[in-house]
């Protein structure tokens, strides 16, 4: 891989691993009221538009983290609107 | 542009606009306690990795959406530090 690419790889792995954190942080608050759903539906809109592009480039780091991040989104979204309406 | 290039452009877009509402949301609501510090420093990393993959190849929509994007989480970054610890 050329360096840019290794940018790339690397960008695309640490913005889909921190997702994980924040999403952790909902359920173990059970509090989603600061987020905002526009924000979550607008990512996985988002993330699936990528994941396309990935697939029609055939670009595996794209591919592969997209991937990851959706689910990880789908998660979120599921606590936004179990937790979302309450005070915590 | 091709339209795979499209999507990328778009996918870009709905991301960083999406953004707003969440700080937006934050600032308006002064409580920023269920938001994870992880998630917005590795958000910023990750962004600033994405805005010198796209310096190096050239890619003007990349740079466009991953600059404005580093803006949005720094805002957000101040509303953490600043509501983070407040219940609201």
């Amino acid at each position: 891989m050329e360096l840019a690419e290794w940018f790339g790889f690397i960008a695309g792995g640490i913005m889909t691993i921190c997702t994980l954190p924040q999403v952790i942080r909902v359920y173990k608050l059970k509090s989603a009221r600061e987020i905002s759903l526009i924000f979550i539906t607008a990512m996985i809109i988002g993330l699936i538009c990528w994941l396309t592009y990935g697939i029609v480039l055939k670009l595996f780091p794209i591919i592969l983290w997209n991937s990851i991040n959706i689910i990880l989104f789908v998660v979120f979204l599921f606590a936004k609107l179990k937790y979302g309406i309450q005070r915590g």
